[in-house]
């Protein structure tokens, strides 16, 4: 895309994870170039500089959403949301950055799904973005991909998943030599965390009763099934001394497990995701189905009311770490493959460009947490992990100028008849959120202001991410050094040694 | 054996689990015949009656080992206390009735084991003694010969194991076949719940470090590979709603998994063990190779010191059930075998004559629980799971006549010196146990007393147990009926069906 | 009352806390003589023996409700269930004995409170009944009067309110005297654990605010503050090794606290009633000022649904022990005077008909304990607790014959249209219960069957308890002897001592 | 003091609690002017610049200690470290600024004890200080001082203790009004939280038993007395949605008290010290006396060696937030007042000067926490809650120059022969810590290099703290805003409103 003029926002107050200060910002070249009080020169705005004015509003680091599937070609359909409007859905909610899946069928290169997946996004995608890899089955050709994807590639993040028997589930055996791989590499571990025995048992056993709606779809795979697989996975990683991250924490029970291994110093980080903290999983009793199927996803929203309110405490209280979405978006007709075996209902709900309206509402509107922390959990932590940080989820002189001007007294009401999704329903529909996104900025360009796009497909770009993120490996390359157990120096024994008395 | 003549044990104080009472017992024909004051006949005690004088003593049920292997042919030895030295000095402790494990090779017959197992212990035992029947692997005919073992055999308990890789171990899919087996004939579930996968990485990784020592055997599988395991075989055996029994439970950590999901009601028990609740880890940095050897079991016991504690606490207030002992034993000569690789060390320890000074010491005398609820640890909670009750683990008209006269004012140092097994070392050296096992009755007759055995082997008896034992299958099958799943009722989805937009 | 007839109990299934079995039980004088199949004689009964048909029935010992506060005057008012209707609603739902509260106001004597309380009970009464005493301020006429109680008239219970400021709450220095004089006198201290501080404070808050009406009586008084009151008097308690017995569990919280300091070993008990168990706190925002002032009690029902559900597990489990009603009933127009402020509705509910009813139908319909732990938690373990046992509380040879035929398949809906109590509405109105009572016989007679009382005011009984229950101070002074604080012997302090340099 | 002259550390790695970056930092006028590479001018330095190299050396924020007490009068003698040494030692250990109590006795203003405070302080210190005030007991005087404290003072914290009962000890009333009254004013509310009550009468009953020695110190006031009041604390403040501060968090049960109240979204801080985090409780256990009364402060250390990794997981886990060190030290001389009844001995450890060294050791150097947790939890995190950031807490452009030059590989050993504080003993004795000191800047003064100082008494400055603190109140205020209670809209009813039946 063309340079962007330079932009001078005036009079808000800029707010980053550690605090929050009265700036102006200067950005030219795509960066942050000056931050500071009074930027703007006493003979007004130069040729080149259009100044925003942001009085009464916060300067806040443009979202990274660390956890999307757009396009995705999934259970015999494929994601509505493409990587052109879901990223263009994405500008609109206030984020600026995605991270996707490259995700390779069982037997398949990681490389080549990794190409796939660019080949896909990088003409398409209208903000930043980077790809995790799903490790689905295991080899030396994998173990060896790994390496070339996190040296050449960018990528420091992979994907076990320990549920979709048969389609990309790994078993235990396979999650610890692919935790072993990502400490050697430096990347950091990313597990669905649900049973997959589990879940297949619990589905057959469904069915047989005769129970064929989206109830069954939680009724199969209840918290238990989430929460087991994710003290193992957690258990597993700490063997090998490989940060683990959780994606997508939908329920209370799995949320406490890593919550309890954080205390006891494991390095585990958790993603709850916009459905998790926004709604609940009462929906898969309503007595219509399309309204049920709208919001069949893996793992489950949960039929307890108050998860939403328990994973807020905890994200506020910084035992979970950052926030995705899982958007995975499909029609209610393709919804409609499982009209008869929910089994067959594509997993997925929408979120990439309502997740910052949905933690303002949730989080800070509620008194949960404040304004900092809400750029934390929604960006600066997320770059932090990944390796993206300072360039990325924080505004400071020489980061990328991706920002988000936003008004914390407006509010929107959530509806799919104004988002700019594809997707034909909207799992927040009616919410009221205060916290609007009015302007939003990608690498110094507004890209989206007063409802609309200035933007073209290809204006983002992929965004590579080295290896051995300090903040993820520095307390883990330190345990190593200390941490190490020791033997015991004892005299040889000299007895007698008898096979069978 | 020949019929024991008539006994009557005056003056003692009778304890059950529920209540204790002032009582004589008379005990005719191997049972108990009458319980209550002045049971002596006014002119003194006719010929054939025997009066034993309890005053100032208890009158337990003999003690119930829930968990021992005799002459276990295992790692490339054979423990050395067989069916008889072992249930003598169970006797000799108080206990009077031992359950043991029949382990079928992978691939062999259960039923073959079982009988095997038979073949060893019927001319052999001084105690009667049931046995519990591993399941190392699945097939069909597994399936079967379960249901053969629980209608024809007196079997109602099948261990599965999740360590001993490639030896005992089965995977999450046969545990979940051999839960499910269990639920559909009456029998309840055991596991020893360790992370085989984790265990086997581990231990190269020690012996990577040089670390060949007994300590290696705990450092390569530390407290959170049980816990795991223990959760993962909860939440499976809760996923088919069947009973499930932890065997040897050794840290903290499994055993708050144990009872936190007791609190959410899962029908789940655990049992802790001698040497879980009378020693810890610590010795398995002790300098001399010798004493670290002797204290190697699977799984192992834990250095933190506070373990044996917690554990007994746990027991005391019912979030843990029965006790038992692993006892297994092996001479320092086949200790040895692992001298220079601690994966060798074959794995046991005693406990079968101590196990219930042990926890009278630690259990009773500390204040941590009453002289009811050690009953009920020791005996009846095993009497009503494995469904002996009440002919085994109370006293009480009809009750076989498995008593002990205790005195709790006595104490006894435990020593390998004196000790009646075989082993030629004792995990408790040392200890200063008040509790002491005056008189020995297995079912009327008087076996041990005064130091002296008046037993022959073959005396004691297999016993068969009946499955679906209703203080295990009550509420399971309860639940079956008013806990099962229901749909919603909707009208059938009337649009479109698109695979793909 | 005239010598009731001779009674055999046939063919039912008599079930004690520890086990069940089938068998008759033969009533003479009052008590259980036999117990045993067959007691019929073969002639078939003789003259003066009633045989009532249990076939098919549970025979059950009656219920025991810990904790009703009869014809009591409080705030302004009286309780419309007096000791003659009250008692005889008890003995319709299964309940045969009653424990009452006589409670003194501050600078009262207690001996005085105690002998109002048997004047009104005395000739009333239709079933047993005992008397917890309340210990609502601190002198030295208190303490002795709790000696003189406990000694000559029966009482070894006594209650304190941390609530109802400037009423009957004690503070902490009052706790510990108070707790400090159980220990000594054998006595088992029980607490109303809520902080009447922040009630006090509260309530002001919630009127200044304009909240009169009875969701106030919950919001000025919520979870945390049951919890905190119940950690503190469990820490006291414990300082002073006194058991504690908590009244009226009615929160998550609350009794998660109770729950985790038994784990460690504190002797504490836990009582959820009837109300806590059946109901919950939504109904303090219905609509409708009646429907929503019938719940007011203190503590108050939880707004959280899930609160039942989980006392009913802790119960199950055995971390709750016993279950009373707090029954103290108010009509309408009573609790109409607080129409205009919530602080001002007389305190109460119903419970004492329907307890053993809603506790079959919400803990063994469920699934969630079976028949025994029914047994144990409404009648044994209170009779255990307060040294009745095994006069009460079990159906054993000697014991008092209070029993209770149950028809575990049979339901009944429960309504104020047929309930026996004085109240005016019932806030189980409409709940389906299986698990119906059919006979009632309360110390050896038929006092209530097939709907219809046979049964005169006084002939229920005063039980005096004696003090150092076994199941409550076994382990109590155990402690005492084995866990008293030993001195480090050191030589003395030979240096200067500087008061200030 | 006079001017400083410009200060650039060069080649250092600038570690703030966000993030770290190889920077230089220019200092000039007593606070930064400059961070970035390069900034040393292309022709060397100017004249009056002086250049520190600090390659391969950490530049952090000078630590702020936020609990000691210098020349404390205290227990009938005083703190032998007084304002002068204290700071020196502060100094010479890496920390900047000290937090000190101003403690009015009861009944006496808080505005004389601060001036008296200011007194001693202003003449003397070598770095600069905040003051909290303690509100040792209540009135309308009371009140009204804590409002000119906060506005015209620089005061925003208050402190109230829930132990030294009748000396400095207040009632759940005053806390309740303390609490309020902060919140009102904008202030954070700190409490000391040990039930006083129990203390009193547990010291009472240890010396009836004998017990003089240290050991008696703790055995009179275990964990369950500090966790008791905790709850308490947070369950008053939470009641007022007043924020809390817990200072000197010792043990595990009180520091869990905190993480499960920070995980329901208590705005509540917890601050171990440096000895609850370095050392432990098994000293009062020493068999001598002198080892063990040097150990003796209030809270406790805790017997339980498990005591301090806890602590420290939770730190670096963010369930804790600050460190101090409650420094209050008094020579052997002065412990011995209390050489035959422990109640006697002054209260107090050292701590000053070895607090970052201690956290780097046992928190860094261990692994439980990265380089940026460290800066949070020495420094960052108070000045955050005290209002003091970013001036204090801190390396930024604008902020004050307090800096500490870190090596992190270079160790030293503890010991009172080479530490810098005026106390005899040191209760760090003999540990080697990574991470020294090597030089300290203070507001743009080298006042610390190579072992000697550069400064003289009254360098240091009061530091003046505003109300309502961001961190703190951002949340607090948002849901006074969002959070309150509304009213039931009702028919007012019509019915009958009788008093009495």
């Amino acid at each position: 895309m063309a340079a962007p003029a330079a932009l001078l926002i005036r009079g808000g107050r800029v707010v980053n994870a550690e605090a929050s200060q009265a700036a102006d910002v200067l950005v030219e070249g795509g960066v942050v170039r000056a931050l500071g009080r009074g930027l703007l020169p006493p003979g007004g705005a130069p040729a080149g500089l259009r100044v925003l004015d942001a009085t009464g509003k916060l300067v806040l680091p443009g979202g990274i959403d660390t956890h999307t599937h757009m396009q995705f070609p999934f259970m015999g359909t494929r994601a509505v949301d493409d990587f052109l409007q879901g990223t263009q859905a994405a500008l609109a909610g206030g984020t600026t950055m995605i991270m996707d899946f490259a995700i390779p069928p069982k037997g398949s290169s990681l490389l080549g799904a990794f190409e796939t997946w660019r080949g896909w996004a990088d003409p398409a995608v209208c903000c930043d973005y980077g790809l995790h890899v799903a490790v689905t089955w295991w080899s030396d050709q994998v173990k060896e991909e790994m390496k070339i994807l996190t040296q050449d590639k960018g990528v420091n993040s992979f994907k076990m998943f320990m549920a979709y028997k048969d389609v990309y589930m790994v078993g235990d055996a396979e999650l610890y030599a692919a935790f072993s791989r990502c400490k050697e590499i430096g990347a950091i571990a990313q597990v669905h965390a649900e049973n997959g025995d589990l879940i297949a048992e619990g589905a057959k056993k469904m069915l047989a009763l005769g129970i064929t709606g989206p109830e069954g779809h939680e009724l199969c795979r209840p918290e238990a099934v989430e929460a087991e697989a994710t003290l193992r996975a957690i258990t597993i990683a700490s063997a090998v001394n490989c940060p683990l991250y959780v994606v997508h924490v939908m329920s209370r029970s799995a949320a406490k497990v890593i919550a309890d291994a954080r205390r006891e110093g494991k390095v585990v980080y958790g993603e709850p995701i916009a459905a998790s903290l926004g709604t609940d999983g009462t929906h898969y009793w309503n007595k219509d189905w399309h309204h049920a199927a709208h919001y069949v996803m893996g793992p489950p929203l949960r039929p307890d009311p108050s998860t939403p309110d328990y994973l807020m405490n905890l994200l506020a209280n910084g035992d979970l770490t950052t926030t995705g979405t899982d958007n995975c978006t499909f029609n209610t007709c393709q919804k409609a493959l499982g009209k008869d075996d929910f089994t067959k209902i594509p997993n997925g709900v929408n979120g990439v460009e309502d997740r910052m309206s949905v933690i303002w509402e949730k989080g800070v509107h509620s008194g949960k947490m404040d304004e900092n922390r809400f750029v934390a959990v929604t960006s600066t932590n997320a770059a932090k992990i990944f390796n993206l940080y300072p360039r990325k989820g924080r505004i400071a002189v020489g980061s990328d100028a991706d920002i988000v001007i936003w008004d914390p007294n407006a509010t929107r009401t959530i509806s799919a008849k104004t988002h700019h999704q594809a997707v034909n329903f909207n799992i927040f529909e009616g919410m009221v959120c205060h916290g609007v996104p009015l302007v939003t900025i990608s690498r110094g360009k507004v890209v989206y202001e007063a409802g609309v796009f200035h933007v073209a497909p290809g204006d983002g770009k992929y965004i590579p991410r080295k290896p051995f993120a300090e903040y993820v490996y520095g307390r883990v390359k330190q345990r190593d050094q200390t941490c190490t157990p020791t033997l015991v120096e004892r005299e040889p024994y000299q007895g007698d040694v008898v096979l069978l008395e």
